[in-house]
């Protein structure tokens, strides 16, 4: 337990990992969590729920903007901000993960937070356009009684860090349930090569981070992966569950060449088992480190550095993106505890020991 | 001023308008208004703003929603619930306007009064949908102030009627600002005749209203409506407005149709002079009540009542959108009074008495 | 070889298939094949093409639309009719196949086929929408010579029966090339069963046709199909290739609903190793036969039977339509036998006997 | 008659137009027409159609390819070619129009044209995209007989020059119909400049070139160019009609950007009385000169200068796009003259000279 898949022996793709095997090895991008765990008021209620924050960068992500893209795989969702990434293709603030109720109360937490660091917003320039995704953790989260507050969202983003990012039940990922199983948080990278001439071999790095909450049991493609059935019951939800994936790099993309790469995104899902079934928001919200795009500026032109896309490195970032997203979602089974929630639900981790 | 623009003699289209020329002439549409009008603590601090709520029926919308679309015509906002009611082509929550930072705390009111009706979600049932429409009304409007609240929502969604709704600086339109002078609600609505021979001819209504808060006082076509100029000076706003366009129908149309149907209402507002500037949300959201959505049911087969595309009251329908977008937002200024707000900033009404 | 993957005993998904394992096992669906191959007169130059049609029904589909959908997975390709059936939601013409060059005369050839069958088009009533899928065979056509002429279009469709459909090297498979082996044309299918009580169960059977030219030896994912390496080598294109995709259904669905079941197509094809390359024209095309949409009617309302969404069946669909694609293309491999063609280039049969 | 509209006293918008008014405006843009208007065989039978081509560049577009986009207002057509431009947003051919039967025999000319420039095309490298935009002349021409050939388009190609295109019943546009009148091929632009402060200021200039055939004559919004009434009947065809809209510009933008400005045609053709009625198949394809984008190259990035979207310029480039479509409408109407086709029909000009 407590493990990433690949500690235990589960490999997935030919692309090697970075240092940390987390969305933080994209440089710059941090990742904070807070958690809920405690016994509401009325009988049987449970915060069970909580928040993860993704920063593209440590800066002030208004006055700064990373190029930026989104794709959804399936709309059964309550996700926030989606509108006006398609038509920009920037994201201008951290990017947070919450449960389905929550999205209100994060989404005010991070406006709050993004107002404080930058006074000039509805007064002297325009809005803010604040991204959120979420799942629903109601089998295990008293979602009703809306325990997610702003201030859990500013806390969130406040104690983002650069290190390995924790994985499993913690943050947004506290309440979610994958295959049955006790799912959340969890996270992958790979770093593709460029095959030059030079001593000097240009890198660019994948990182991925999913939300994980789909999916019944008999869908897990376990044969796959060589992991045997575990011996614990996985429970059966009644309405089918969401996946939210956040992709990194920096990798010079167009938000149009990041679209295409997120797209695979889906294709890691479906390997794993995931028919991207009808009530599922499945939504994948990426982003690239390498433009610097100020609010403001004198210039009314900007020189945007782009892959060729001919060029073999635009298949490895497809195949990078699949392959992140594929054991993002085994890292947030194999580092999930089991967890109980209200009405003395129990969601069981998946028995990776085992093997 | 405080008349709709037809009876100050301006008449936009050729199709006859409904008994109200308003959005509430689809029987069983209700709107409401909670309007903002109040000095705020802080020096200069005004709160001049407000939340309207479209209700599709006067029952509970989550158990019998309706067939819905949206369409982004320039996606420079920060609008809420879209991503569903396109996968799912339908509407299950009042859908609410309010200022860009009021979005969170009116989702909120809007959930919780939803949850209140319902008992269901989020425990037995999956969660709901809310959709949220925004403009930035920061001219005149204290908007980081953030003091919308999410009681003001349901507030909003009780006091609807289907009467004829209140137009001009009113609710979610207390403090917008079109072509520089005094916008906000604006409402109209045409009544599409079936060409049959029998003596009950099949009447179809299509109403709009509109939240408006667009526009350069250059780019208004007042040529086209013979509106003199105002003497009133126009403003002028640092950053490019919204505005967001709900159309309702009593025709059968499938959501594909639908969107077909309010795609036509950036016809209406290129019309009146609009280019869908950069910094412009510019969002349509349309239903039809034709159809009654049961949440649950025995049934896995339904039978939706659709119109023959090739029949000539699609193009009708098509006609109704355009004009009714654009009588709606000439409505929203006649309609408009001279409004202070934030700061001591004024915003004249277009003068319309003058003719 | 010349045997399903099933057959070699491959099994893929846990859905039942249909009694042919092909796409024709959807009552009313016809395949027809016209086949070249020949030297042609230049020195090396060969034809090794072809077309393959998909009929929706036996009459006259211009008179007799279907429900349809298409969805782009990868847009680097030149298949023709898609902007029509992606507003209207119809398809009314035979859906065909053939090489990236082959399009125009095979369009040409359809239109002629269908202006014979109906004499009022471009008279009396509007045009018609020919749709046809391309895929790149150039390592073993002479691709720029444009064998395949307009009456090659016309047999094919002639040629068309509701029998098994013959697999592999054939129509306009004969020169596709998949994972560097010989891919081409290969159809499964799946049948979903409603979980009713009485004794009638209903059923509804999901069809699969593919036309398989992409992927590189290394991305086929041969260990999940516990298929041992083919002692062939494979070929390296130069170029990046191609999938099309046809679903067929009785189902009654929308064609909002189509687009969701046919999206999940691409799960098929990730499973067995593709990531979409950059310069993959991947398509799917999709149809139901549930309704009967007359081009002219004294009628302006229909009423379309559609399932209801939330209901099992739906994600039972979804799965049939991952779970066909996936055996199509395996079955595009079992099927195809070694070919050689222009200036004597050599594509191997991947070696399936060996197991 | 055979006067652009401006010379006729119409003045359309407040920016000002090119030198040309026309698309070769843009520099390096060429546009060649092939005129067919002559006798079939058959009884009554008459050509009245053409070719029209825009040449975004007279180098090898293959070889040097410019960005491009493409936006479907209405989707009743059938272009060839818009899937893989919205896919890799760069255009690699010329911009072929043609009635609707004539696109598969001008997509073969074009591709003929291509080849022969292209010896490594489906043999060391991969296929070309053909794009293509059509609209239906049924009316006067002998749509059923495609008299259109593949050398006609070759013809098109090889004619084409920089110098002010002839507008009216021309190439493509021999047989179409506008608003009951006689349209067809129609050309304006318009010059942005950027207020900088120095003494050579920044000017973009943005051409646009429409192919109309859409509108019924009551639809015409007459009165507000203060046009007065034809005396000359118009005609009313039994089904509805189309607009392909080929927008040309020299500022950069991305591919992102230039569907944002392409999307304001909708404007224009609203904004002259258009409802996108159903039948029409309203497309736009816009390109942008400011990149060269070789068709391969050793560098693996690329630095693609674009506008900050921020900057007023863009919003001037959104109303060159609406008033250039609205103006290249109007001249099509101006400077087309009374057209006799098949079975004798005629169709009028509209009587400007009246005024």
């Amino acid at each position: 337990m407590n493990k990433k898949a690949r500690e235990l022996g589960v490999e997935i793709g030919k692309l090697p990992t970075g240092k940390k095997n987390c969305i933080t090895d994209v440089a710059g991008v941090k990742v904070g969590h807070v958690t809920l765990d405690y016994h509401l008021e009325n009988e049987g209620g449970y915060a069970c729920t909580g928040v993860t924050a993704i920063l593209p960068h440590g800066g002030n992500l208004f006055k700064n903007k990373v190029t930026a893209a989104c794709y959804v795989i399936n709309g059964f969702g309550k996700s926030v901000g989606l509108v006006q990434v398609d038509e920009l293709g920037v994201i201008e603030s951290p990017i947070m993960l919450t449960n389905t109720f929550g999205v209100p109360q994060v989404t005010q937490g991070t406006l709050q937070y993004m107002l404080e660091l930058n006074d000039d917003i509805g007064i002297s320039t325009g809005t803010i356009n604040i991204v959120v995704g979420e799942c629903n953790d109601s089998y295990l989260n008293s979602i009703r009684a809306c325990p997610v507050k702003p201030e859990h969202a500013i806390e969130a983003i406040q104690s983002a860090t650069s290190e390995r990012a924790r994985e499993g039940a913690v943050g947004a990922g506290k309440g979610m349930v994958c295959f049955g199983y006790k799912g959340g948080i969890g996270t992958s990278s790979r770093v593709v090569e460029m095959d030059t001439d030079g001593e000097n071999p240009i890198c660019y790095t994948v990182g991925c981070i999913v939300l994980s909450n789909f999916g019944s049991s008999t869908e897990f493609l376990k044969e796959n992966y060589k992991i045997p059935n575990s011996h614990k019951e996985p429970i059966h939800k009644p309405v089918d569950g969401s996946i939210i994936i956040v992709l990194a790099t920096d990798a010079p993309l167009s938000s149009r060449q990041l679209t295409r790469v997120i797209k695979r995104c889906g294709i890691g899902l479906g390997r794993i088992g995931s028919y991207f079934s009808h009530g599922s928001g499945d939504i994948v919200i990426g982003f690239t480190t390498a433009h610097d795009i100020p609010h403001t500026t004198n210039e009314f032109l900007e020189s945007r550095t782009q892959l060729r896309e001919d060029h073999l490195i635009m298949n490895q970032l497809f195949a990078a993106a699949a392959e992140t997203t594929e054991e993002a979602i085994i890292n947030s089974l194999s580092q999930a505890e089991t967890t109980t929630g209200r009405d003395g639900n129990i969601v069981h981790a998946f028995d990776f020991a085992q093997k």
